[in-house]
């Protein structure tokens, strides 16, 4: 697939507002991948459509992989379920969206889905027969959130994956637990994350201690203490060591880090469940509470925390699992450009997806910033000069050496460079 | 891919409300394909997200095909845009979903997005040069209903594919305008659906004239004037013939019929532009107002509306490019099940997706009417009757015929019955 940038409805600009103090808000507005509607609120342009579609694709298919299946509940949902549980008025009341129809009767928007999943599941699984069950969506959420900033990291409408897990057996879910847990980190390793497990409370959702997924980074909110030699780290909330420690583990030493959380996975017990008096029955026909684990991952704020970990001053640094594109091939000829045409369908006919800037209007220097804006992890340049020697540029985003190579060589040089 | 029948999360139900009088609605729900939450808001199923999802794959490949560019608007949309052009008012307080924030702030959910999408394409488009631009998006929409009814056709949550385009020319917005009706024509032949154009009002959106997209059917709430013989055919909200009439183009006979509307395009010429103020520079620099056209598909209303169309008195039949499995394969084997395993593995391995009805405790009875009720477009069912005259039975969903053949046969006869 070729796009021509000529013929795109975004373009790269340079007037985002200076209150966007996080890279990601900053790089994703000037590239045109996102655009705010309000605080926390943000429109996806087609390029950044493009990485969220790819990172919901690799979600998906990793938590298929491991037995869920996927449903799409409502964002719009009545009080009944949530007053049950309690949580119509805490944390509702703080971070709930709530609003009236025109009937008068109370709606909330979903900002997480146990009080929908656990009656919905419910109707299905009645029997020892039928757990352990998973089910997963990747919707959008909503969240009253005082604190919207950081482009992507905190919205108050954001893409999610929300997965709950139904067992009547607490080690059965202590080991589909960590078979989510195995799988969040393939999630992470494969949109280009360096994520690490990190102990934490279990908040709004649960008594019990939960594990978060945390990204190192400076703009994140989360203070962590985190062993230097071994996988050891605790959220600072309910931390049992301190900076300078030695690590519990060994012998490393704790440090204190900043850090972006991207998911979380709860052990929720039979709170849910028990809110609906749901039981269900044993072999010997024993009733027995039914016990859930809850499992999140902010999708759009992936995003942004991709951006806020791979990017240098020109710009995005697009891992190649969810760039927009996987070539950029950029013309700089002024004159007529049939090798740059060719060199876009020599890529695409080797399968790549090529963003071709065919502008002619645009000068050498805007097209060579929006390329290091863009990020995509390969660029191709056609130039007079490179052609004069009988080349065409090849360069990997993240090198500073280009190679030149014969035009009709550039599939080879594109694969030599994604390698 | 196989899914085997024993480990999904749904099955099919009896007890659903007979208050839900509509075809489409008793069938998704008995079938497990999606659960009801509330008056006109559902969960989509691991079955009925299948359908949704092919549906949204097919209108995504043809809006994408007249250069369309996809991209996701928020759903929660603050007030301003809505008051410029006076539908925070009118319809909002009818139809629109409002809410406040915990500042005080009043936003108000997506009901359509001509407010967001023109401001936000304003940003990219500034002269003839950027034109034409053609922006789509397939997103949850809310609608504060009161006659949320039947099923999934009349929803207060529901998935919508909305596109806008944007023209400083009339005729080109015409061509355009055309471009659409022709791709949506193919949106519904491909669905399965035999779908009509109508001339009705602009509502809402245009006072210009509009077109819907309609299918016939008794559960319809749209009254249409058709003609027998031609293309004529008229909302009876601007009708100038009525029942019995001949028709104006021709000889043909003026029919009265009731239809569901599964698709809309608009003109709407500089409405949202001018309430914004955008006008943008012609070749000569000359300022000139933008024209928009704007066009919905109701992806969710499709699910529905394919249902009324095509279902008998034992369940949904599927049209194949919608259908959530290719085939379901249905063990009626007491014993010992190879061959059964071994004919879901052929289909598989021919590119075939199968649902396995693998279930050991479920009777003869209760598989069959699954496998009715459920739609797949085509059954092949494995018996010791047929295997002991070393056949499987393959039949179409909508055939009364099975054809016998041997196991081995099983992708070749398949592929026959789908033809």
């Amino acid at each position: 697939m070729i796009d021509r940038q000529s013929r795109l409805l975004t373009k790269s600009r340079k007037d985002v507002s200076k209150d966007e103090a996080s890279a990601n808000a900053q790089l994703l507005e000037r590239g045109g991948f996102v655009n705010k509607l309000a605080a926390g609120i943000y429109s996806y342009l087609p390029m950044g459509l493009r990485v969220l579609t790819k990172i919901e694709t690799i979600v998906r298919e990793e938590m298929t992989a491991i037995g869920s299946e996927e449903v799409l509940m409502p964002g719009l949902t009545p009080k009944a379920p949530w007053e049950a549980t309690g949580r119509w008025t805490d944390p509702g009341t703080q971070v709930q969206f709530q609003l009236k129809d025109n009937g008068g009767r109370d709606f909330g928007l979903g900002f997480s889905h146990e009080e929908i999943v656990t009656p919905l599941v419910s109707q299905f699984v009645r029997s020892y027969r039928d757990v352990p069950k998973s089910v997963f969506q990747i919707q959008t959420k909503f969240r009253d959130e005082p604190r919207a900033k950081s482009g992507l990291l905190r919205g108050r409408e954001f893409r999610m994956k929300d997965m709950y897990s139904f067992h009547t057996d607490a080690t059965e879910l202590d080991n589909y637990y960590e078979q989510v847990v195995a799988a969040y980190m393939r999630v992470f390793s494969r949109v280009g994350l360096n994520a690490f497990r990190v102990k934490a409370l279990g908040g709004v959702f649960s008594p019990e201690p939960s594990d978060e997924f945390t990204v190192e980074a400076p703009v994140g909110e989360d203070t962590i203490f985190r062993c230097d030699h071994c996988d050891f780290a605790e959220n600072k909330e309910i931390a049992t060591v301190k900076a300078g420690d030695t690590c519990p583990n060994g012998d490393g030493s704790i440090q204190e880090i900043k850090g972006i959380e991207v998911g979380n996975t709860f052990r929720l017990g039979a709170k849910y469940s028990s809110a609906i008096n749901w039981t269900i029955a044993d072999k010997e026909g024993k009733t027995t509470p039914v016990l859930m684990g809850c499992y999140g991952i902010g999708i759009s704020r992936l995003v942004g925390a991709v951006v806020e970990c791979s990017h240098d001053d020109h710009g995005i640094i697009w891992p190649q699992a969810i760039a927009p594109y996987d070539v950029h091939v950029v013309n700089l000829m002024r004159t007529k450009a049939d090798v740059a045409d060719d060199t876009a369908v020599l890529l695409e006919r080797a399968g790549y997806s090529v963003l071709y800037d065919d502008r002619p209007e645009a000068s050498v220097g805007a097209k060579l910033a929006d390329a290091d804006l863009f990020g995509i992890p390969v660029r191709v340049v056609i130039s007079e000069r490179s052609l004069a020697q009988g080349s065409i540029e090849v360069k990997a985003r993240k090198s500073d050496t280009p190679i030149l190579v014969a035009p009709t060589d550039v599939v080879a040089a594109v694969e030599k460079e994604r390698a």
